[in-house]
């Protein structure tokens, strides 16, 4: 595995390899990689010809106060999952590398990055969309994987490419969860041992979720009631937002006809943590 | 010549040619073409094995109460020109074709585009910004040549080009001008019979103030007073702005040290005029 750290190397490692006609996949990540990511670079290597993964803590998308400095770092560990999992190029660089001292553009969706987690974190997507933007032309990839686990995320940036025709397809692998259901995040690691286990209920309530529309419920109302009251028996958890929207438009719904994405933000302690699910009638 | 009316044609079109390993150059205009652009294409073709023009009055970039309906157009003629000066692709797409009904990604430069005519047309630069960062996606240019007399356009682009990491070289081509010295647009075409002389001050000025630098002159202040005594000879013209900003970061100067970029906007008339040079102690 070849390992770049910088802007120039990797663009044109990746313009060599363009014409040579193979199809470069994208994972992008901020590293401490878990069984998440590495079920990325396993899709990924189902449509590329070459995969590479990106390791970088962008700061344009922590907001004053959130956890930058403290974000978990470990990038031997990270290197050796890498050569584990096959990718073929590690892009890595460090801040200054990315960002010029007077660097003054940015990437904006304007509509579904403003719901959500985008109300509670202003300015988040816009850090998120533009350095994936700056990532898809240093490593010109033809796909890139992201995890729906960012549900989000996975809409701002479908709508980034499509309306900023960018030549990229986008490609989403499915949550990936430890055993007893958590959704694997990098930010589990805040997790204290009397925590970890109230961090459940973030999926417990999912799951209520979804045997309810299997019983035949279609009012998010009645549904959503039933989320609080699995989140509400712990008293711990503090709700950041409950939503029900439509999964393409993300505008907020009252029925469940069209697919609908169920997103939850809660805060377990001194960690936020994100989990979703589509709901569907069958 | 090829004419390409849809973005996935010419996309194709742009990875065929990419692929086979020829070096593609982008001339973008608005059409209603000139000498000026005329000159822009033939410094493609010295740089670039293939040359595309894309044709695209892009509504994005105009204010709400600008000349958008009244932009001159004049396809057919357009058409004879790229094909006497040799342009290999048209890129013509129609407003649906490049944005969505519900279209919401924007590129935004936050520094250099908030002066000179960022601050008379605010968004103006937004909208620049946006399309062309659509039309690099669509036309994947190795080069992309761009008309010095839109100076602070030029400015912009090329940090856009820097901060998000495009894999596009900007090569800026000089103003060109009518006999009389005219700087060459296509918005000349607003101006009356009566009108048409008086839209000469905007060069006289930058004559007068080059004079001044090569007789020794090096205040600001004083070419300031030079130049605008040239445009007031003129009744008629309004001075939207005259400034004198460092070349690269657009910041005011009061001394000619490093390269003064003097930029002006007139209105003669109902027709704003713009025009520019670079002011260099030898």
């Amino acid at each position: 595995m070849r390992i770049e750290t910088t802007v120039k190397g990797m663009q044109q490692l990746a313009l060599r390899e363009k014409r040579s006609g193979r199809k470069i996949g994208l994972v992008p990540t901020m590293g401490f990689l878990h069984a998440g990511h590495m079920s990325l670079v396993a899709l990924a290597r189902t449509r590329a010809d070459l995969v590479v993964l990106s390791i970088f803590v962008n700061p344009t998308q922590f907001l004053p106060g959130e956890d930058l400095a403290s974000y978990p770092r470990d990038i031997e560990r990270d290197k050796d999952l890498c050569i584990e999992a096959g990718v073929d190029h590690l892009f890595y660089p460090d801040d200054s590398e990315m960002y010029a001292a007077d660097y003054s553009v940015f990437v904006e969706e304007m509509a579904l990055s403003k719901v959500l987690c985008g109300a509670s974190r202003p300015g988040h997507f816009r850090g998120v969309t533009s350095v994936v933007a700056k990532l898809f032309n240093i490593v010109m990839p033809d796909i890139a994987v992201f995890g729906q686990k960012d549900a989000q995320q996975c809409r701002v940036i479908q709508r980034m490419v499509r309306d900023l025709n960018m030549p990229v397809e986008i490609v989403l692998g499915p949550i990936i969860r430890e055993p007893d259901g958590l959704a694997m995040s990098s930010r589990n690691k805040y997790l204290s041992r009397n925590e970890r286990p109230r961090a459940l209920c973030l999926r417990r309530s999912l799951d209520a979720a979804e045997a309810m529309v299997k019983e035949g419920a279609r009012s998010v109302a009645d549904i959503k009631a039933g989320v609080l009251a699995v989140i509400a028996a712990v008293p711990e958890a503090r709700i950041d937002y409950v939503e029900f929207v439509d999964n393409e438009t993300l505008v907020p719904v009252s029925r469940i006809q069209r697919p609908v994405l169920l997103a939850l933000a809660v805060r377990i302690g001194g960690t936020r943590l994100i989990d979703n699910t589509v709901l569907a009638s069958p």
